[in-house]
């Protein structure tokens, strides 16, 4: 499902790092060679890069590349380069500063990865920040959000297929019957959506769109003021068809007036490794359109470049 | 800080499960024989041991135990035997069923662990249950006792002694204003017990101390009749002294008519290979009395020997 190419003969990582560090000297920089190298190494790979870098040269290589770089070719070669727990400690941490807070990064973090990767980030938050993740979330949010956030970021769901159907059928009804109600914060809801696994939510949810007439997403529509509504609704999404979560974000960050490259470098870079391949079908079906022609149609130079890299467009 | 003795000599692990072997054969239970062996290893060791046993034997060494002994015995000889994550996974899951329902033993378990030792019993959890710890308390408990809880027992705490002093003033006197207001359950509270690392929560219980008159301890005096707040309270002495708050356990559970076995047990087989020596003295110190002598006075039999054989009375 990673949209990642690696050549059938990947180099020494000491010879990618001399490679890199050549890049960086003389006149220019040569973007095209960071491409080449850093878009076509999985994330084992670039940890061996990194290191052979600061073992050669003494230098981090992402303070290297921080400084020869910039703008949103700067973001997407960073953000891809950080192994992925530490990239989503990055972003977490970056959505509880005030200039680029952002709720829905956290919900998308917390529901989008699995237990043993969202454990990651917490430990490399630990590390990085000499802070607990879910401090810094707690500390920032309030009210319903923190209700809300501080159990989905906390969580270390069941991840077996084991389904207990009874409770499925009991916390369908409550989730009907609090939404019918429009308790939307009402602490059931959100116990059953941050603790169960996702295969016992999805009996759940399917409980509840056979039995209540409607799918759950369906009952959760909001009105463009009800921030909460729509991030809960968000990360029942999240939770249950990801695919379909991370085309709309790319489908709005492309259409959008000018583009929103903060979404679109997010999702291309904590993605391609994962889960990009499904994305890109859904994307396709959803807008007729290949994901690959809609980024090079809104975006441009080096920054295109590597987000077509990441998304598997051409050869490794 | 532990006071389990091991010998200077342990035998081979095979040697240990043939012992034991030979302690469940012919007429009677050799207790003696299990105590010698069980209570001078330590986690590693009693793993070793186990997988000795299952690879000799084909069985399990615990339901063994678990068919050879009874009582008491039983209890002090099965959960000390259990490695440490297993055994908080199965002590909370014990906290979750109805008949031996205890908030007391979950927020215990949350509080008093290392942030990777808590970590590790949600792993075993989710080995042992298919399903994870906080969905079980959170299903479990209800109102101001799920609100503590569950973010209790979710968090991951920084474990470093880096101290911000001025947040640590500002949230003492949240925590002060909460509490002079007796909003005991308010969320800021929750949120700053269970997020903040102990490091930063002393320096902020200090403060409160400092500039508000009384301990944060006293301003939580609850009569008898309000089990959330001795619950919250006894939460913040776990976080600052757990052996100060063991040690209560210990001393009621001995004092009672009759002596409470259940909080006994759990309090000798969790804390034997941790603390057990600061808890000892805390013990001597506030009744005049060790805690051998005061065990031996109110327990007897093998039970008696093995609790005595973890707090370190006598010779490995």
């Amino acid at each position: 499902m990673s949209s990642l190419k690696v050549p059938a003969s990947v180099p020494d990582p000491y010879e990618d790092a001399e490679q890199l560090k050549k890049a960086f000297k003389g006149w220019g920089t040569n973007e095209d060679l960071i491409i080449q190298i850093l878009a076509h190494r999985n994330a084992a790979q670039r940890k061996l890069i990194r290191d052979s870098y600061a073992a050669a040269y003494g230098e981090d290589l992402l303070k290297d590349l921080d400084s020869e770089l910039s703008s949103d070719f700067q973001r997407v070669v960073l953000l891809w380069t950080l192994c992925p727990a530490e990239r989503d400690a990055y972003l977490v941490n970056e959505a509880t500063k005030r200039l680029t807070a952002s709720n829905w990064v956290i919900m998308e973090t917390a529901c989008t990865r699995s237990s043993d990767d969202l454990f990651k980030a917490r430990q490399a938050y630990h590390a990085r920040y000499k802070k607990s993740l879910e401090e810094d979330v707690a500390y920032h949010t309030s009210g319903d959000f923190r209700k809300l956030l501080v159990p989905l970021i906390t969580a270390f769901r069941y991840e077996g297929d084991e389904v207990n159907m009874t409770l499925a059928r009991k916390e369908a009804n409550i989730l009907h019957e609090k939404i019918s109600d429009k308790a939307y914060n009402d602490e059931e809801i959100i116990r059953i959506i941050s603790t169960r696994s996702k295969a016992q939510l999805s009996a759940t949810l399917n409980h509840y769109n056979d039995h209540h007439g409607h799918e759950i997403i369906k009952d959760l529509e909001a009105d463009d003021d009800d921030e909460y509504l729509k991030l809960l609704r968000a990360a029942i999404e999240c939770l249950k068809t990801p695919e379909k979560y991370f085309e709309k974000v790319l489908r709005l960050a492309i259409k959008k007036l000018g583009t929103d490259e903060w979404d679109l470098t997010r999702v291309v870079a904590t993605r391609a490794e994962v889960d990009m391949e499904r994305i890109k079908e859904e994307y396709h079906r959803r807008n007729s359109v290949t994901l690959d022609r809609a980024i090079a149609a809104d975006t441009s130079g080096d920054y295109e470049k590597m987000l077509l890299a990441l998304i598997g467009h051409g050869d490794a």
